[in-house]
């Protein structure tokens, strides 16, 4: 830990005994709740009994009763911890309750009463960040992880998780303090023999291939962003198509459950159904639009509120054709308007416009229906053949839709060092913009005291990510996003 | 344990690993898995990095990985419990991973892989009830404390998993076993010297004050039901009256928080609202009629179906009466019909008929509201009078439900032994019955070798309760009801 740490004016900034439900109350065969802070052994056990609390060896599960005022309130498991050897770095109690709504209530209100107070949102988290247990991106990867979408997501954060970002940043930075290092000695050569500003060599960069190198590294990490939000935050695939064309039963066949209704009779879906599926580990919302007459009816009505809204937020559009209808005038006139498609797009509502870090990937899939009764023409190659009824084709609409999003990357490449935060993407281009600018400058041969600074911010944007440089606003504005108990 | 168990035709019947979620998964910090079972920690050892889980200490809590074809799945924590000293006998592990949908999911699909099966509803407290670690009494509470719906619920609960219910019924069947045993003393005695059929001492019972006693306890024990009920399934409180009588606001006032719409419009809240609260430790189902207008205009239309059950259900009716308009002549109506009042009530429906064990207490509570704004008259000492607006007279409210209730009874009484289920309540009546027929019998002189086998009957009944003598489907239809992880 760097010393530029300033919990001064810090909310978090105590060490006192806290506690907080770590899982969701509710009927259930247990809760726990987590403890930890200076003194919060010696606290728990005045309200525990037998009295071996206090006495029980690091890492070691003590049976007994929560005891308030004589009353036995819960017959409980607790985990002793003891600081330094502890998920914060402080003696920690993991309290293992009996389930339901009324026992872990009762748990925590003996907990208060003997001098715990609510933890505040990641402070579990933020405590093992002060004291040294994680770095940022670990600390970053945990809230990933708890709210990872799908399988794959899990698997992205999981690797954050072991350390693979902190590591990559690690090494970079490293090869960047080489780099200023080799300049600052040169400066300090230069100011001692013949002063800085005039020397000829002044532009000559030391190690300028390790900085290259690093360049790269950076903007791999930075380029890693895009699909790591997808798998995060998932995309938007939105169902559209003419009456009738077989929404709904493409909607439930990629669901693999009956969520949608079924039915033969046009608009019979109210409004519009969606689900988050995962599509080869991509978390989808897929809408099901059946319901939205006015924009399956008539493509001229697309410019109405809700579908509209609905296509501007979709990533991918599949556009069904009804195989038994043909290509109707009406689906000719959706395709070719390219209404949800990436072409056709404006950008004023697609992805929420400038914050969006994921490109919108917003292009149509056409998808012609009902091939068990009418097999596609053979001229309609641009069509993926499918047929809802009998599943036939929807592999293909899996892998379409992945390939669209994800470009060539799928979810079986091996994982590799990649930014999990907007946060540390932020800080990785930082970086890659002060290095740029450092190997720029050295390219017009710009004296090196104009460059040293650059790479010095180069080096504080990295040391920002794990944490190794940090302010305390910064610190709050991330903690405070996590969730209770974490 | 006796000798009486016969698990072989039952479905819990191996002692193979099993694991399943002791918590709901989900936005939560965490996800705690449960493991049980021959070879336990072996298995989940083959899925966990580094390899020191099949090497550590009972009671101890082992930091690692979850991992599964060299991928790693999660970091956890993991307690390790070894036979006997666990919650179910066996060797035992408490998984704590990462919270939401996919951590704790992954690092279950890796148990399975490693040969742990999905456990049954209620498969570890079996197991700990098969291995001596807890009699069926205590069992029972584990799942009461986990429905307990009031504070007060969860304390009578937490009597029982210590131990008083089982601690009676074992004091009592001490009692019936010292009289049974001097009854077959005598039995022998008697065929050796002279033949019991002749004996003219055949009828005296050998310690009847102690079988008296005995039976008193049973008898106190058996009562103790209708109030344990209660705690555990709460009543239903149905609040009737004219419309704008302030039902609505007396729901909001007892809830003491607005979930209901307050309005002086007649008839907007829609159908009826209900919410459970807690009135003194008491889990009441609270139902706000004021949606029903056919009932609340016009006393005739009570028939109506829906009104109709609502009152039928009620263990408690309150009454509104607008203090503003004074009692009107529907009010009178209603009143003087007796709706809602137990003296009235047929009892077709009531509790649903013969299978309550509560006696339905239910009666007819008179609010006068608005006292604000219109004091009631002095002549009208029957009412409550309240006003829903201001809060004054609530509190008198919440004890005359609460005394309605349980009589003489109250949430600060100390508890005392009391049964916690209709199983444990039928055996106590079967006991009872058997011992008042034995005393019987002795009472009539009849002999002895017709009163021992009831004696037999009743302390078969209290092991019964115990689970000292049990059967394979009573187990099964038992532990069945309990939830997955428990």
């Amino acid at each position: 830990m760097g010393d530029n740490h300033n919990y001064s004016d810090f909310s978090y900034n105590d060490d006192s005994p806290i506690a907080a439900f770590a899982t969701i109350p509710g009927s259930s065969a247990l809760t726990l709740i987590r403890c930890s802070g200076k003194g919060a052994i010696e606290a728990a056990s005045s309200v525990f009994a037998p009295d071996k609390l206090t006495g029980a060896p690091a890492n070691y599960v003590v049976h007994g009763w929560i005891v308030k005022a004589g009353e036995k309130i819960d017959e409980v498991l607790v985990s002793v911890f003891r600081s330094p050897k502890s998920y914060t770095g402080e003696d920690s109690l993991d309290i293992s309750c009996h389930g339901g709504a009324s026992a872990g209530k009762a748990v925590m209100d003996a907990l208060k009463s003997s001098g715990f107070r609510d933890a505040l949102p990641g402070e579990f988290t933020f405590r093992a960040f002060v004291n040294g247990k994680l770095d940022l991106t670990k600390a970053e990867s945990v809230m990933e992880l708890v709210s990872a979408k799908t399988d794959t997501s899990r698997r992205h954060a999981v690797s954050r998780l072991s350390g693979s970002l902190q590591t990559e940043i690690e090494e970079i930075k490293k090869s960047l303090v080489q780099v200023l290092s080799g300049a600052e000695i040169y400066l300090d050569y230069s100011e001692d023999e013949v002063g800085a500003d005039t020397d000829e060599d002044a532009g000559k960069l030391p190690y300028r291939d390790i900085a290259l190198e690093a360049l790269e590294r950076l903007k791999k990490l930075s380029d890693s962003w895009r699909i790591e939000r997808i798998y995060q935050e998932g995309v938007t695939v939105v169902i559209a198509g003419r009456p009738n064309a077989g929404k709904s039963s493409l909607f439930n066949a990629l669901l693999k459950e009956d969520r949608s209704i079924v039915t033969e009779i046009p608009g019979t879906t109210r409004d519009w159904i969606e689900a988050w599926v995962s599509i080869e580990g991509i978390p989808v919302r897929l809408v099901d639009t059946a319901g939205l007459r006015d924009s399956a009816e008539t493509v001229e009505k697309i410019g109405v509120d809700r579908s509209r809204k609905l296509l501007q937020e979709a990533d991918i559009v599949l556009y069904l054709i009804d195989g038994a209808q043909g290509i109707t005038g009406e689906d000719k006139d959706f395709i070719d308007s390219g209404a949800g498609s990436g072409s056709k797009a404006d950008n004023s509502g697609v992805n929420n416009g400038a914050d969006s870090a994921h490109e919108p990937c917003n292009r149509q899939l056409l998808i012609w229906n009902k091939a068990d009764i009418a097999p596609a023409p053979s001229s309609t190659q641009s069509f993926i053949s499918v047929s809802a009824k009998t599943g036939e084709g929807l592999a293909q609409i899996n892998t379409a839709i992945s390939s669209a999003i994800q470009g060539q990357a799928s979810s079986d490449t091996p994982i590799t060092a990649a930014v999990g935060t907007k946060r540390q993407k932020t800080l990785v281009d930082a970086a890659c913009s002060a290095l740029e600018e450092a190997l720029s400058l050295a390219q017009r041969n710009e004296p090196l005291d104009l460059i040293a600074p650059l790479l010095r911010e180069a080096v504080n944007s990295l040391g920002e990510i794990t944490g190794e440089v940090s302010t305390a606003d910064i610190l709050e504005e991330m903690f405070s996003r996590f969730c209770v108990g974490k």
